[in-house]
């Protein structure tokens, strides 16, 4: 089959990989409909997480099931599912608890680089959802969306604890940031902030819900929603970068007792204790559980009642993968779907 | 009036101050029944937190209201009251969302220094809570203990968010580590875990309600932990120290979804980002916002329901304040209550 490998930061090659089989007997094979480039993909494409060799890509993933292990007894050949970026379990105490992407048995699906024809799902009755019936062409990206960029974007909006009266700020006008301004809208935030300064971006951010956009950046950025906020910082903030300078504006803009959520993977941060102790936040992140959120929103998509696809602003067949990596790098394209 | 007042590290003098008098109309005067020395003097007792020339000490105090000035209404002269170690107006939406340590018009009372015979209480009628009679010497330790020790402790609980059903870690065996065994308890968790290496303070925290004693501490207290929670970690874990290593301890020993509490003043701590987010656990601290719990917590006293005062195990006369200092600083004493 046809499958995503960065060989070297900047070359990633669509090639023949070895076909997807069952591995364990909770394995699932599906044959992708529509799968895409992350954010997060970028990361080792520019060189800034370390390759061991030539590795497979994408953990991105939606498609009809063509296959099942013998202990896969939920999950059916022939239904269309949404997964998440994380195979989980789904019976663990972590799962259980409302937290897959930390389950006991977890498996990251870059692992498997689901940038290809077919894959393989570990624990697929833990990890897959099936949709209601077979969706149209049109709600394809909206669903491929929920298996990451969405889910993600949902649970830096829930960490951050958006809601009703909420004033919500989110770092961050990527594609994450743009779902979680969705997010924080969909669960009824008062008014919503999306820092941004990039103007296409600003008006999708208007488009999915923002109220407010503010274009600076650092202590600059922290002044302005505390300008808009009474100068006491938005009840609750999104982090969707992972820098440094990203974390200490998301930190700074929330007002003492507010919550930040970040879901932009880490690298080299460092957060002083002091000051996280004298800001008075609270702080929750990490690998979004997105498992937990897909039926709601499978569900909202199902209904029309969000479009989420949207996000992306470039399709390209698979075998073109390394254009679309280049045109997310270059930030010419928010985020791409590649088609099998 | 007598009060304390450090000149240099390890260097702690009772002299004649100023007398206590009305600044501002907001303000009270009360007479002290009793004040203590809190973990936090030791930092610049210590030389860790610099010193800008001589200052006043204490942040801790219950007494009588002898003094309001035109503007405090709801306090009366003869009150026995107990207050906050952070003066809080009680209106602003920081207050009014429950967190007076953060409010717009807080003052540190260490700025005032409450080792003293006297103390001028600013935003009076926010900061003090009126017991419902004049207390029996008895129970004055343990209202004491409310204005701060029990009252960060009780946070550090409830910011972990112990409760029934939960498992809670407490890092650090001082007077705040032991007020947050007591909270754990009184909160409904089902197991506490102590980490402590003193035997005189483990007694103490099997009185206070820890169920299991952990002594080893960093990597190997993070191993036993999970060993007692079958390889997870803790649903809840409040940290009471401030120091790196005992940060990380704390987050180390939370599970993933988990909540951690830290009320230790944090010196010198740098949090990794990527540590953090892999971890994914909730993180909550700062100065503790005890006026929210004040009532509470008197009450709890009041009823004989609760004895924080036990973890006052020194007790001497205001004027012998440097030798509390130097039991504390030497470990000799868990927590030194002053006699005005």
């Amino acid at each position: 089959m046809r499958g995503a490998v960065l060989y070297a930061p900047g070359d990633v090659r669509v090639e023949d990989r070895p076909d997807a089989a069952i591995i364990k007997p909770t394995d699932a094979i599906i044959r992708l409909s529509a799968t895409c480039i992350c954010g997060s993909d970028l990361w080792p494409y520019r060189g800034v997480e370390k390759l061991d060799g030539p590795a497979v890509m994408g953990h991105e993933y939606v498609g009809v099931v063509e296959e099942v292990g013998s202990e896969a007894t939920t999950v059916k050949p022939g239904q269309f599912v949404v997964g998440s970026f994380v195979a989980s379990d789904g019976i663990c105490e972590i799962c259980r608890s409302g937290y897959p992407s930390s389950c006991v048995h977890r498996v990251f699906m870059n692992e498997v680089g689901t940038q290809s024809e077919r894959a393989r799902i570990p624990h697929a009755d833990g990890t897959l959802v099936a949709t209601p019936g077979m969706p149209g062409a049109e709600l394809i990206p909206s669903l491929l969306a929920a298996s990451d960029v969405l889910g993600t974007g949902w649970f830096g909006a829930v960490a951050a604890q958006a809601g009703p009266g909420k004033t919500v700020a989110v770092v961050g006008d990527g594609a994450v940031g743009l779902m979680a301004v969705l997010a924080a809208r969909q669960l009824g935030a008062e008014r919503i902030i999306a820092m941004s300064r990039h103007e296409t971006r600003q008006k999708l951010a208007r488009e999915f819900g923002a109220t407010d956009i503010v274009t600076e950046r650092g202590n600059d950025g922290v002044a302005q929603v505390k300008e808009l906020t009474n100068g006491l910082g938005a009840h609750s903030v999104v982090e969707a970068v992972g820098t440094q300078e990203s974390m200490r504006q998301a930190i700074g803009s929330a007002r003492p007792g507010g919550h930040v959520g970040y879901v932009g993977v880490n690298h080299d941060v460092a957060l002083s204790g002091e000051e996280l102790f004298f800001a008075q936040v609270s702080l929750l992140g990490g690998p979004a559980p997105v498992r937990r959120f897909l039926p709601q929103l499978i569900e909202l998509i199902w209904e029309r009642k969000i479009d989420p696809g949207k996000v992306f602003d470039l399709t390209l067949p698979l075998d073109r993968a390394a254009e679309g990596y280049q045109a997310m790098d270059e930030r010419r394209a928010i985020k791409v779907l590649l088609q099998p």
